[in-house]
């Protein structure tokens, strides 16, 4: 993997450098409308091709600045400059094509993609991956399988799978610390499908036969808020959220995912006392005054769930309470002070937590622990209803 | 810029190559305590150094985990082996130190930091920058000053700015289009700071009289939640919002902020009908119907906005209702049809938006346009009561 800055002569070089040793280039980025978009004519330099205009990515261009109701600037026209002999790959998510140029004699196969990711990824996926295919000889059947795990730290993760990262030559385990949680990553290697497939089964098999099920949320592309909504669907439940120190966070994360307005109905973000007081019906005498628990506490955490409850009747509901950073901690509450309230299907319960990171990361484990919660919840009310039927 | 997985051939392969091109090596990652963490053994390889125990590093790893009231697992110890003779730079973000060795006449200097951008961020700015300066020779005096404008296409940015693009050959500027607008960096190099300063300032004068003043929302480290955070202050104003398809986002963006409690007292998620119902009082008929203009309308936004600012009595209250998708589109209402209510100091808006990427981009989108709206606001307000006085 080569890196270079947005500069002529320095792209020049990096590229050349990949040109004499690959038989396949492929770069991202580089190929916008602007004075430092430089890729395109660097490769036309080295392949010796002329660029010509792509009638139909101008079309696409133009189409997607109509749809905005503006006009398109001419400017853009640059980017549906393609080499002559390439094959131009068209981009549905922005407005730069990417292109293949086949391998030569003399030159290695080229693939020029743009740089945001979510151009990026779908013209790979949907256009690239099927003109690279002739290109791979000799072929080795890959699998890539992440178990995602959350509430304890690596090392714990790390000493509890042991056992599953060298019981294979052909398989690879790795664990990353993600903001997200802990995940295990199964890459298995081997000349044939159905080995590989078997492979990658039978060690995720191992990893949960060594830690517990509640550990793990969810594999491949599951999200935490993922899972909370899948299980919310299973129970035909609903979530609600009264969020003082996330600010927002927790319905964020659930209304990122479409279709959740099937499970996730309505959240409150109660950041000020007044707000908690006015719309969940919290007691000022918690809130204020030398005898208060004050807002940052067991018992705020567990009226502000309740009265989220009352007025919402949302089967789960979330509160959260708590002090992010950097400021505003003090001895008996430091910083990453926080607690969460919960209550599912009529039964509340009050969770502390002790983060010790910064703002974003407190805010960010304070809204999967709380979700993580609700997971865990709606899994045993799961199991029970399995259990009565 | 070199790159490799975690594999000890690749890595050996790589770092040998760095090794024996340069005169400074920087690694990024590699350092945790599991099993794929190798570039700890692969530069005692190389360097031909033996590792041992930082005393202060396992002491600090030790304390991180009792202030979460665990025990650390003696796996993480490993993370505390540092090259003999190199000096340990300890992590205050995370577990694993980075480590520096000096150059010396057959190797190059190096610096291994850990690769979570939160812990090697100031593990570089506080404790490497100073150890590098000596190997810096024939200093060159480098500014970097960036311009972040909202609202406008990149084409349209880079067509009012082409006159800044080459004005002087010192100077390079560049044009990027990021998820939150559109950024101009300045990037200035000379032999003396003076120069590079006064090049800096000139540019950034001539990029202010080719724009209009309200594309411009901040420079640097500025964000336009705040940008809204810096006027709310300065107007001693309150923000509400009522989010319907941004979901929270918005009051995630401003709560992000240390400090923004100042401002931001609260925040509704309504995201279902009986939501916008409850919390602010749209009257059914606006919502239900064959007559009814729908939960996304200019309509509702308006109702949304003026119960919020009934409710709140917030000086500035922000509304949106809209489709992000991938569903729910109609041919009238195509994804990405949103409308933002605004109620700044009691003058009521409503301000339609057509969106065209993902939903995660139209959601953002949304808020950011929602934010800059009420930015607009706040500049005008802040405008008039300076003429008054």
């Amino acid at each position: 993997v080569l890196a270079a800055p947005d500069d002529i002569h320095q792209l020049r070089q990096t590229i050349g450098h990949a040109v004499s040793r690959a038989d396949l280039v492929i770069s991202s980025g580089g190929l916008g409308p602007t004075e430092d978009d430089l890729n395109r004519q660097v490769f036309a330099d080295i392949w010796q091709l002329d660029l010509a205009e792509d009638a139909e990515a101008v079309y696409l261009m133009r189409q997607r600045f109509e749809v905005r109701g503006r006009t398109m600037p001419d400017s853009n026209r640059v980017q549906a400059l393609i080499p002559i002999g390439a094959k131009t790959l068209q981009n549905h998510q922005g407005t730069a094509p990417g292109f293949f140029l086949e391998r030569t004699e003399q030159l290695p196969a080229l693939l020029a993609l743009p740089g945001p990711p979510r151009e990026l990824k779908p013209m790979f996926l949907q256009q690239a991956i099927s003109l690279l295919t002739p290109h791979v000889q000799g072929r080795v059947f890959s699998r890539l399988r992440v178990v995602h795990l959350f509430g304890q730290p690596e090392s714990t993760v790390n000493e509890a799978v042991q056992g599953v990262f060298r019981w294979n030559p052909l398989v690879h385990v790795g664990i990353l610390a993600r903001n997200y949680g802990i995940d295990l990553r199964i890459h298995a290697r081997s000349s044939s499908d159905a080995e590989t497939r078997s492979l990658v089964e039978e060690t995720e098999k191992r990893i949960r036969s060594l830690v517990p099920p509640a550990w793990i949320y969810g594999y491949d592309d599951d999200t935490m808020p993922a899972a909370v909504m899948e299980l919310l669907l299973q129970a035909d439940a609903r979530l609600a959220t009264a969020e003082s120190c996330t600010g927002g966070l927790i319905a964020k994360l659930m209304t990122d995912m479409p279709g959740s307005s099937q499970v996730f109905s309505q959240g409150l973000v109660t950041y000020s006392n007044a707000s908690k007081l006015d719309w969940l019906g919290v007691s000022p005498d918690l809130l204020e005054g030398p005898e208060a628990p004050g807002a940052v506490s067991a018992e705020v955490a567990e009226a502000m769930v309740r009265g989220l409850a009352l007025r919402t009747r949302a089967e789960v509901c979330l509160s959260v309470t708590g002090i992010a950073g950097p400021d505003g901690g003090t001895p008996s509450k430091p910083v990453g002070t926080v607690f969460v309230g919960l209550s599912a299907f009529g039964i509340v319960s009050v969770h502390p937590l002790k983060l010790v990171s910064d703002r974003e990361m407190n805010r960010n484990l304070a809204s999967l622990s709380a979700l993580d919660l609700a997971r865990r919840a709606l899994m045993s009310r799961l199991r029970g209803s399995l259990a009565q039927t």
